[in-house]
């Protein structure tokens, strides 16, 4: 089974290092890890296209041709995962494959924005929680906007969650390890 | 054709209202708008099931039975667009439907996150910017993450940059009327 490996994680320093160790993880279970920066044989190279152009196509056949998707949801820069782990959750969703995430943030979506908040967050007459501009705040004890618990329970699985130090947010494998080990059981 | 309409909206106080100004812009240019909240015959009401999985799956249904998506990728909460919103930009495009967006932000993405990391952002020996994590900050002159522009791009569109005044910033339908142009254009 290949695993597609989405997450913020394409952005550390040593991000091939971080690939390496979440490969192994898979392979340890009998999977396959697939990250975003690996070659892909149909996009060998961004010859006569735009960089970033050229990463869209080659995430998107990845992601076309794994079984799964294990997405590192870990808040990044805001309240919610990061932009471009939530499109491809989305997209793995839509696609029928097995959908799973986690995050090294176990507080919950509605705790986390309204400390993003701060002093603009006020509760309405009707006790809902509303940011400077007057919209809503989600309220549903979720770990993310619903959509994104809502596409992994869809798909069989449970958005695990799990607290580490800060110092550790980016390079702890604890809960990813346990979404590998709940596709593994899957098959 | 059947235009789902995406995005943070459905949190302002007065989202029916959103609603039904967006479906009007539709139908002046011959689309059929689907709100997230409307009703769907399938998932009429949340029996037996929690509140937030209802919605998910209306919203899911909504999104099967739209031939394309207008999201509203305007920033929320943080440098990049609303979580569900990306969420459902990714599904659309898996779907193989339409894709278009627009932001009433201008601004591209690094800049934006530049100001959301304040002096966190820091370059490093390659100049590349990097935040307090050491984790690298998107650089390609995009509109948010390269997996959103990239998607809408794939599916033939563009993604749509208008500035408003920052209290106009999710009532003026500037950049949502070009999207609806460009779908209509597009049959």
């Amino acid at each position: 089974m290949k695993v597609y490996l989405a997450g913020p994680d394409v952005f550390l320093p040593d991000a091939l290092a971080m690939a390496e160790r979440k490969r192994a993880i898979c392979a340890a279970h009998g999977l396959t890890g697939i990250f975003p920066v690996d070659n892909h044989p149909q996009h060998p190279q961004a010859a006569g296209i735009p960089f970033w152009l050229w990463i869209y196509r080659r995430n998107e056949a990845h992601m076309r041709d794994a079984d799964a998707v294990i997405a590192n949801l870990t808040p990044f820069r805001g309240p919610s995962a990061d932009a471009g782990t939530v499109y491809e959750v989305g997209f793995m969703r839509a696609l029928g494959k097995k959908v799973l995430g986690y995050s090294n943030v176990a507080a919950g979506f509605l705790p986390r924005t309204l400390g993003f908040l701060g002093a603009a967050a006020q509760r309405d007459a009707q006790g809902r929680w509303r940011d400077a501009a007057a919209m809503s705040v989600e309220d549903f004890g979720l770990a993310d906007n619903l959509m994104i618990d809502g596409g992994i329970h869809e798909a069989g699985f449970t958005l695990f969650r799990h607290d580490v130090r800060e110092a550790a947010r980016w390079s702890d494998l604890t809960a990813f390890e346990a979404c590998v080990q709940a596709l593994a059981r899957s098959r």
